[in-house]
């Protein structure tokens, strides 16, 4: 990669990784597990989550200035998201890699 | 569309109209002028907007309740690139697409 | 828009049109009502079309010569959704987003 | 990741690998660069192929059945972009990183 500096290729992995685990989880075992794991607020916010992290890495792989602005928005959804996996439980690697993330961006978004 | 009231659905559609705007100038106009247009910091701005505006649809669409952090993000970069575009010059309908989505994602996000 | 050209525009507007519909119906409405809207294949072909809709839009917007690979994507999982949808009845809103973007992404694909 | 088996997610880890390394290649190197690699058709592909290898990773991750349709999109696509910067020269990484991602995406398109 480019000219991006290796705090910033942890930060892409890190916000990657969180998209991977929270997309593939929602759409593949909350949607099945049903119960509380099926909640529509839920779910929304897993979606969201991926997204938002999916669209921090990409400004880092960009290399844009800017990318502070979505680094610390991905940092406050992996929060929101983390909190939330808690609350339904049986979500441990969803919360770890939540929290990962939200810490990894929030230094980037410094 | 479903649960999305008629104030989302405009900022939805801003988000779009200014995403598809900054990614077409920039992979069109920009690079094909050369000179101020294709600065690398000013084509990753331009690309980072389209990033965050197509995010910031995204969220909303899901209909998730933290679709204001998302259309935080996307006023500030919209702001930056609004910016920018008047510098570089001759990007009257960016500067514009820009500002109204800045502007709608501003109000969704308080 | 730059260097699009006006049957190009219409289909970028199909794409985006079904985008939003399929996403903010899958989250929305299906997650909502429960049963045959809720079935995860369902919902998971709901999100697939939304996501191949976006990129075939992205690639137009880009300008790209090889837009045809992603409309010939999006052409083909449009009419999955659509034939779907059909299925789980009471879908016609995105029944009719699918075929109209499956029309026009089947037309760039030539 | 719920319901992916081990040979999606080796798809998927050449789909993100190649996304990173083309986005950041043509955002990064390939624009300040300049003369070839800033020939507005070769970093239109390089964003494109960046976009299908997204998508391709996002329907497998979403554990729907109609991957195969975004794969054999990848898969076109990087093999396009393979030898259009073997053309451009001083690629290598971005030459090699799209012949794996088609290589994986190829076989899951069967």
């Amino acid at each position: 990669m480019a000219i991006i500096d290796q705090d910033m290729q942890e930060c892409v992995n890190q916000c990657l990784a969180c998209y991977k685990i929270c997309l593939s989880t929602a759409a593949g075992h909350c949607l099945e597990a049903g119960g509380r794991h099926a909640e529509p607020p839920h779910l929304r916010l897993m979606f969201a989550c991926a997204e938002l992290c999916r669209s921090s890495a990409h400004l880092m792989l960009l290399g844009s200035d800017d990318h502070r602005i979505a680094c610390r928005a991905c940092a406050e959804i992996c929060e929101r998201c983390a909190e939330d996996c808690e609350r339904i439980g049986d979500m441990e690697i969803c919360v770890l890699a939540c929290r990962r993330c939200a810490e990894s961006c929030g230094r980037m978004a410094n």
